[in-house]
């Protein structure tokens, strides 16, 4: 596949007109401003009013919740988790977080996410819709405090179980070990999640210090912050995902900076649940490389990129009252190249040669993106998830002009409706 | 025409399903939960998966400033008003603003916005431009300080003319008589403006304390607030729509809520210029019905009023730390009929019998507003303006299903490309 004369993204993450981007084997093949020739049988796709970026990285997300959109809205926290979300989870069969899982997958496709982090159950049900879809993602159950041996929990077999169907770990679909935070754990669970990951050299996906109830809880349980604790019971001797970071303490930074681990800026779903807005510029100036993610979709409340893009850029500039803060450049790059990164997907996330062929093709011909001012500013600040034209993921086309090419939409739209119907008949 | 079993956004800003809705000389004849027999040569729209409701009113714009989309990102606010914005304007032609409120009259009507209320310059040229799209507008000439006498003003008679032309100002283009802010005004000018107002039975469309700066500066230079100012010189003997209101004091609540006093709510650009979050919980409490605007795309950046929608709600819950602030319900009135209310326009704004026929139809076939839990909260939280497959005002429709039926895309497109060229040439 030849894309000619298109306007990208280069890797350092600067706008470049007129650029011939040659896909092969799943791969970025060859960057030039010269023309490229094509091969036999390439297909050609004119670039004329399209911008070519990396795909974006989606680093928190529990995709089997989008069956949860907009349920016990206007409720406080405690009420809205014990009488609309935690009612309804316990009544999801497997099939129904498939469904749920497809459904996401479709939102993610459309909005120009190629890769996610999530953290459900039943990961092997969620893994084969993945697999379906041919998105990447790296996948978790979320262990917490359980009455079995750490060994015998359902959350370890689902984990070693899913390990052994992808093999090396290093696919489309990876495994990560969720430890779903500090307030739902014991001590053994902490320590059996670290010496685990540890043993299959896995990444640790949590929450941390979402809200200032759970951090100081842990501060009154343990005389720690969360991540100080989980550091004890050592968690961070591990890559680790943290999601959210609302609260983190200088300590909290000093340890992020100091070990392998990536917050997870979740803005929609902080402000929406009313959690609070996180200091990502303390995260910038210690040098944490954080990367952002929607969360589940029933606290966003779909699984939009562009809109965290638009939040993230706008919420802080007005919160800190300065509008030269996180510019274009520092954002895109945390939407893409850093969450890769903290999946551990070596060469990918950039357009670069030799790099994975994870790319979205953005249709500039809206009247919301003319004039062409800055492209980058208009991608973080206008553009739309309607104006992706392609998404693609390895070289594979998943979705192009209104059609997705490994999921079928008016029936997965079909079967949430009906399976909404049927858990709630059960609830 | 006859919408037949559709879900519509109701009076009360319910949703109500499997209902009827006629529509006969621009209103709305008949709402009915019983079948409606169509009339012969009735065009019979299928409501299955659609959602009716009243359109947005856009109650703060600067419609032609879409050529300025994403220019001078990143500055601070004097070095971008200086080097990016004021040289660019000064530079653009009647025509020039003519080509920029058409590229916005695309964004707006294609997000459902039915009604805007705007203050700019050569406000004759943009009249036009408005009346060809069919969409309806209170437009003004933002007046300030001056060398010639008040009356003599480009402004002035800008405003006069224009008055003229729409003859008894009750028409789908109003006029409104424009005080572009305290900052920029002396004493002349604006009791100028208020006598001129009270003369013709204009709205005064002014903004208020959008900055701590312009706030703490009126203060200093009057002794006064900038509200309680125009108030001294008779400004408030009028209807106002005053935009932004980030910083306002017990006292000026006081006057807001006595007089005829609209603040508009401007998140994105208050956010994107780093200017703060206005308190609209204090507004509420103190009775006073607020508005919604984008303000100009130069500092939105684009007219999309479901982003404002969004991040209206959204970011207030998170910096009050409670999500159950700020209903769907109250939100959507403020999105529709208390900005119609604004605009002086009576019998619009909501769906109910005899109420203008501007509407908005909204697809909820699509993977993001899948399960419909709750549509109020998916308009308020995840909805786009893709979503949108209707626009309709006073029964006529100005959009359907991709294609604009009173503007040109694509030449509007070409021209706005080619006429930014042009001034940046100029400069």
């Amino acid at each position: 596949m030849l894309f000619k004369s298109v306007t990208i993204l280069n890797e350092h993450f600067d706008i470049e007109k007129d650029v011939d981007v040659r896909i092969e084997d799943g791969k970025i093949k060859e960057i030039s401003k010269d023309r490229l020739e094509p091969y036999d049988a390439t297909r050609i796709i004119d670039g004329k009013h399209r911008l070519l970026i990396p795909g974006f990285a989606n680093v928190h997300c529990h995709v089997p919740m989008t069956l949860l959109r907009g349920r016990g809205e206007g409720l406080d926290l405690w009420t809205w988790l014990t009488t609309a979300i935690f009612p309804f989870e316990a009544k999801m069969t497997a099939d129904d977080m498939k469904i749920g899982t497809r459904l996401g997958l479709l939102e993610m496709i459309r909005s120009g996410i190629t890769t996610f982090t999530d953290m459900y159950l039943n990961i092997g049900a969620i893994a084969e819709a993945v697999a379906e879809s041919k998105l990447r993602a790296n996948l978790c159950f979320g262990l917490s405090a359980g009455e079995e041996p750490f060994d015998q929990r359902r959350g370890v077999k689902e984990t070693l179980d899913l390990l052994k169907t992808v093999g090396t770990n290093q696919g489309r679909v990876k495994v990560d070990l969720g430890l779903h935070a500090e307030y739902t754990s014991d001590e053994e669970t902490v320590r059996g999640v670290a010496a685990l990951a540890k043993e299959h050299q896995l990444i640790v996906h949590t929450h941390i210090s979402e809200t200032k109830n759970e951090h100081q809880g842990s501060i009154e349980r343990h005389g720690m912050t969360p991540l100080a604790w989980l550091n004890h019971c050592g968690i961070l001797e591990n890559p680790v995902i943290a999601a959210h970071c609302v609260y983190v303490t200088a300590e909290d930074l000093k340890l992020m900076a100091e070990k392998d681990v990536t917050p997870v800026h979740c803005i929609s779903s902080n402000l929406k649940l009313g959690s609070g807005v996180a200091d990502i510029g303390a995260w910038q100036k210690a040098g944490i490389p954080y990367a952002i993610g929607t969360d589940g979709a029933a606290s966003n409340n779909n699984l939009n990129f562009f809109e965290e893009l638009h939040l993230v850029s706008l919420v802080h500039k007005g919160v800190t009252k300065d509008p030269t803060f996180l510019q274009p450049k520092e954002l895109l790059a945390a939407a893409t190249m850093r969450g890769y990164a903290s999946q551990k997907r070596t060469n990918a996330g950039l357009i670069k040669e030799g790099y994975d062929a994870d790319l979205v093709l953005i249709d500039l011909d809206k009247p919301h993106l003319v004039p062409e001012n800055d492209l980058a500013s208009h991608l973080c600040h206008s553009a739309q998830a309607e104006d992706v034209c392609m998404t693609m993921v390895g070289g594979d086309i998943l979705y192009e002009d209104g059609t997705f090419t490994t999921l079928d939409e008016e029936k997965i739209l079909a079967e949430a409706r009906q399976a909404t119907k049927e858990i709630l008949a059960r609830i």
